[in-house]
């Protein structure tokens, strides 16, 4: 198991958590160093906040781990490509490293241009694709 | 006075507040029935969060007093077009309205396409434009 797909499994863990409350699951972490400094998983319907989505809270949580609003060390490994709204958030931060499982070819960042991530920013995609579409395809199935 | 420039006047002085902490000076509120629900200012250097932006705590906070995601009967009111970032957020917000003040002609969301407001989302510009760019040139002249 390569490093990207150890920190992938634990975004999975994540949108694991979203689902079992019912929640789209999408699952994030935030790894600095070797290390996971934030988690977060989506949580729109329970906080009734559009805003909360998982990579938000884990940008969030771990600006404030680390004191300084940017994330030019960090890589950010999610389950789904993100939205506008958190590729956007993702350029604020100026995030070194972006990595993600399944592509959203309706609603994904990558629609839009010009690009919506820094532009230092690296991206990797198609880490644990299937087991991160799965959950979401699973998920939607089971609402019909 | 119109009513968007009593609405737009919160606005500001929300706005203000952020610049007596030292913050950019962008400030919002959101109206729903004539009356504010929520209001918010930039906050991202006092919390150390690139995500805490003025439009993305009055979102959260009208959600919350409305008890669901969707702010299709609200108007939002910003001194400065909104970023990508809080654009997203009211998109999946489903927002009915946003008013701005000042154009940000290099990281406002209109330069983006696909748009990235929701189709419904009706837009209005220019409302006391002056005073809202006002605060923010005079923000950014007194840091040099």
């Amino acid at each position: 198991m390569t490093a990207d797909e150890k920190y992938m499994k634990e975004a999975i863990l994540q949108a694991k958590a979203a689902a079992e409350e019912d929640e789209v699951p999408v699952g994030a972490v935030i790894v600095c160093g070797n290390r996971v400094i934030a988690k977060g998983y989506n949580m729109s319907e329970r906080l009734h906040d559009p805003t909360a989505h998982a990579e938000m809270i884990a940008i969030t949580a771990a600006t404030e781990a680390l004191g300084g609003k940017y994330l030019n060390d960090c890589t950010l490994y999610v389950t789904v490509e993100p939205c506008p709204m958190c590729a956007a958030a993702m350029n604020w931060a100026q995030l070194g490293h972006l990595v993600y499982g399944a592509a959203d070819p309706k609603r994904g960042y990558s629609l839009f241009s010009p690009s919506l991530l820094h532009p230092k920013t690296k991206v990797t995609s198609g880490v644990l694709t299937e087991e991160c579409s799965g959950l979401i395809s699973g998920f939607f199935n089971s609402k019909r």
